[in-house]
């Protein structure tokens, strides 16, 4: 009689915002029982490297502007390992429920038959918002807080932006398209004065803080970073607090010059 | 020459959705460090226990239901033991800048001239979603999704909500209101067939997923248990994945008997 063959599973492992502290407890257990760790390019080195020795690490891309492996490879690939026994994590930047393509991964690891299971991570915009002490809700000004993207499937932006008043409104992978959201708010009613805020790289010891208006949408845009992952922050929650100004101190002395810059409205 | 008495300082920490092992390494770290841990009653027990064995442990409450210090009390004490030179951990279900009246403490501590820094945690719904494998984003469901809360300062519920299509919609704290925010969605044209959840104890071992519709969102809010934290999700994502079904293996013996309740349309 030969031993039953171990049932493989997957992990679908959300790897936080970008610093390697900012993974959960739960998340870390994971990546050090894996045997095979599937990453996306903006998961920090640090956090793959908690794999055992022996794992298989694949990078699966997922870089904007650069080559990634497609949704269906990995997909497959996940399928394949794990049938041949393997404890498979998936590793994504953020959470995996926001933006992550999550229900499309279980859908198909589901119909293989493949055994799944999901660990939540913090999602980028709680990142930006405790690095920088932007609440994004605060008593008065936000009492809703929205993450939408800007990206689809054909890339096209679709043009059903809503403006709505006491709300924070956060867009993923929203670089190339800032002004023309922006533009659309304003044909909603959103006022001229409403602040915006572009945080790149958030979380990260490099994480930069743009800060401007609605009105001057055009000339925040074109101070962004091509190349770093960015946030946009809209509402009135980037200058809540009375006080503002000071960032995490930790951060102090890696973002001082350019935390704050102003772009004149 | 006296000895310079050090700074106090103090660090706003989300400790996650309820479970001790989806706090941060970072939390972890900052909480280990403590002189003073402020903890709301929702934070487990196994992580206010990082703190050292000498430290003072002080809770906040902030339960629904049941009495709580007050957000002035909160911050008076705050600055109190920071003044003192201590190392002061305000602990914090969920994610600070979600619903956590961090900018409120912030601007307190700021005016106080205390130093302060912020450590994001994952909050309950990335938590929920994560355990009953619901994204809250899905190509061609949702590409949108709303944190929002019917509490107000006054308790009243505001009656500005909006019906969006392709939009997941978040409730936090909004047991007593679920009915009226359907009904005033309903009114702005949310079909009856939209999918509600309601998930009790997010991330904990005893969650629990009730199922409806928000034609009968009457019958779901009557089966909700008055004194477990509860997250309302409105969307289609509740059923996206055609192949719904299997929560997150590791909690299958624990949730199966009330996972899937399925309240009759």
């Amino acid at each position: 009689m030969s031993t039953p063959k171990r049932e493989g599973k997957v992990w679908l492992v959300g790897a936080g915002p970008g610093a390697a502290d900012l993974l959960t407890l739960r998340a870390a257990r994971a990546i050090e029982g894996a045997e095979a760790v599937l990453y996306d390019a903006l998961v920090p080195a640090e956090i793959v490297e908690l794999a055992p020795r022996g794992a298989l690490r694949i990078e699966t891309g997922k870089r904007a502007h650069r080559p990634s492996m497609s949704q269906a490879a990995i997909n497959r690939l996940m399928v394949k390992l794990a049938r041949r026994g393997l404890r498979v994590v998936r590793l994504k930047g953020g959470d995996p429920s926001i933006f992550g393509r999550v229900g499309e991964e279980l859908e198909h690891l589901a119909r293989a038959g493949v055994d799944a299971e999901v660990i939540p991570g913090v999602t980028a915009a709680s990142a930006a918002a405790a690095q920088f002490q932007l609440p994004l809700t605060h008593r008065g000004v936000a009492r809703r807080v929205v993450f939408a993207t800007a990206r689809t499937e054909g890339g096209a932006l679709r043009g059903d932006w809503r403006y709505e008043a006491e709300t924070t409104l956060v867009l993923y992978m929203a670089r190339d398209s800032l002004e023309a959201i922006v533009a659309a708010l304003r044909e909603q009613g959103m006022p001229d004065s409403t602040r915006l805020a572009v945080v790149e790289n958030a979380g990260r010891d490099n994480a930069r803080l743009l800060r401007g208006s609605a009105g001057n949408a055009a000339a925040l845009a074109s101070a962004i970073t091509r190349t770093a992952p960015a946030l946009v922050i809209i509402g009135d929650v980037v200058e809540a607090r009375q006080d503002y100004g000071s960032p995490n101190g930790l951060l102090k002395s890696v973002i001082s010059t350019t935390v704050g810059t102003e772009i004149a409205a």
